[in-house]
């Protein structure tokens, strides 16, 4: 096993995503569906190695909090950031990105939604066989 | 070991917290500092065994995400919830609540704070022994 999975997952895999947002298979776990007291929409998502969403951007932005696995996130026309246990990125309002796992290792994170009065998420088109694999260094 | 608790921390123990605002010991490690782009702030939270933070509220209200250990969440005049890896709890704004591990298991939560435009969190007293031993059923 490798040092970046742990032994015992924190929550339930939960539903596969839509195959209109993502490439390869995905779950989300629903953890706050969101209401207009905290304005808030927080889900754990499990990526199997290759897969990942679309890009997209948030009304409101977005933090990722990785638990799990190896995985990655990139901002439109930058490099990809290689993600592990741990780590922790900040999404700005209306920024066009995608995220999900490496080639070869699942990949966990919880999405956080805060802000939810100024859009949740936006769907634009599949990241390309071509465009991952430049980004994960394939 | 218990099966509470992973084998691996997902983020470093942090800085010790204030006992200003907290009974016995306590970390915090800061994830998101906070900022008004995104208007949340995240820490991760370690309690050791019998540690608790003082009665408090949120301006914006909070989400709690616990991932180790066994801990417990009061409101103000109910019974104290047992927390699990796993469970996910929303505290209203403005409502009087304290949270911490159980008398002999350590504690670990994510805690989100969004809507700092409308406060992040205000301290009030500590949580008495007597309080604390009522609330776990000790």
């Amino acid at each position: 096993m490798s040092n970046t999975e742990n032994t015992k997952p924190i929550f339930p895999k939960g539903d596969r995503t839509s195959s209109n947002y993502f490439t390869g298979s995905a779950w989300v776990k629903n953890l706050v569906p969101g209401d207009d007291v905290l304005k808030t929409v927080i889900g754990n998502v499990v990526f199997e190695p290759g897969a990942r969403n679309n890009w997209h951007r948030h009304g409101g932005g977005q933090i990722l909090i990785v638990t799990d696995g190896l995985g990655y996130y990139q901002e439109k026309g930058k490099p990809a950031q290689l993600l592990r246990p741990g780590d922790v990125v900040q999404v700005p309002p209306a920024l066009v990105h995608w995220h999900g796992a490496g080639p070869a290792q699942s990949f966990t994170h919880i999405a956080i939604n805060p802000n939810m009065q100024d859009g949740v998420v936006e769907w634009l088109e599949p990241v390309t066989e071509k465009e991952y694999m430049e980004a994960v260094g394939g």
